[in-house]
């Protein structure tokens, strides 16, 4: 009430951001108001470039820069086509190349299976990925969906569309915590689940 | 590296504000991406508007809409004009008016003294605040700066300025945690403050 418009407009706004309550959301916006001229107008342009100045790459459907046939890693010649490692979100694929342990392709599904927010295998990249497979040049896909109940489910699902392809299958090992999130794995632990992948038969 | 371009701007943006690091940055940034398109240009908009929708108010310098010949508390009828309320920032205005415990008026130092940082007595608005009390009609100064070492530095500065003009200059009572910053105490404490404030004689 005692807000002018505009910050009250701001602490709004962040305050829809995850993780982000009502008394943060003040506080960045008073630092706001006192920092340079150049903060806010950085994120402000920062913002509305986001969504214009990025795509999915349409091989992988990692996000990439807009206009790019496609992304650097589906464009890389120092890497193996043979193995797809099978991800849910972009910031998965970054996780797994923080630990530079894998030289292969990266699928990024876009999210996982579940039936509580109503995400079935058509919202997801799978009829992508099953073409990709069926193109040949793929031995191996590394499920590498979340160690959770709605990844494990996506990684139950695939092994049963792609088994038949005559693919290898595996999953990351168990060394990651059960019901935890991918990107939130530590490099040491997400080499050793790397490392001990297991074949789905 | 691996990351477009307006991603990592964003994730740049982001890290520039207080408590925000890298991986904050990057998880509010990939929320941001699958956000609904509202909520990046509802931020941007409001960042935009952010330092040109706001001024400070000429009388008590504290935040308000630009365009107004005074803030609302300035202009209130409702409030006595013989206490005045001397705090560091905007923000201590809106944690007193929350305990609903002071119905006088407000003057913003937008600052405290630190010599450490070079904040002099000229960077403060202590020459508006003496101005107003030689303009008359102000029995009491209540001295609100933190409860810090330079907030107690301000404090003892501006009851050698006031006291020769015959005014009366009190401090917010010891019940604030010493050290601590002022727009998170709680209300009660607040209160206790306001009740048990001290003559400086």
């Amino acid at each position: 009430m005692l807000l002018p418009v505009p910050l009250q407009n701001l602490i709004n706004a962040l305050s829809r951001l995850p993780g982000i309550g009502p008394k943060t959301a003040s506080r960045l916006t008073f630092y706001l108001l006192h920092a340079s001229d150049d903060l806010p107008n950085d994120l402000a342009e920062a913002l509305l470039a986001l969504k214009s100045g990025t795509a999915y790459c349409p091989i992988c459907f990692n996000i990439t820069a807009a206009g790019r046939e496609m992304c650097e890693i589906c464009e890389s010649r120092d890497r193996s086509n043979g193995v797809v490692c099978v991800v849910e979100e972009p910031m998965d694929v970054l996780a797994l190349e923080r630990t530079g342990g894998f030289a292969g392709r990266y699928h990024v599904l876009q999210g996982a299976l579940s039936p509580i927010e109503g995400i079935s295998p058509e919202d997801l990249r799978i009829r992508e990925l099953i073409e990709r497979v069926r193109a040949g040049g793929i031995q191996e896909i590394i499920l590498a969906t979340n160690p959770s109940m709605e990844g494990d489910a996506t990684a139950m699902y695939l092994r049963q569309q792609l088994l038949p392809l005559g693919v290898r299958v595996t999953r990351l090992a168990r060394g990651l915590p059960v019901g935890g999130d991918l990107e939130y794995a530590d490099q040491s632990t997400l080499l050793r689940a790397l490392a001990g992948r297991q074949d789905m038969n």
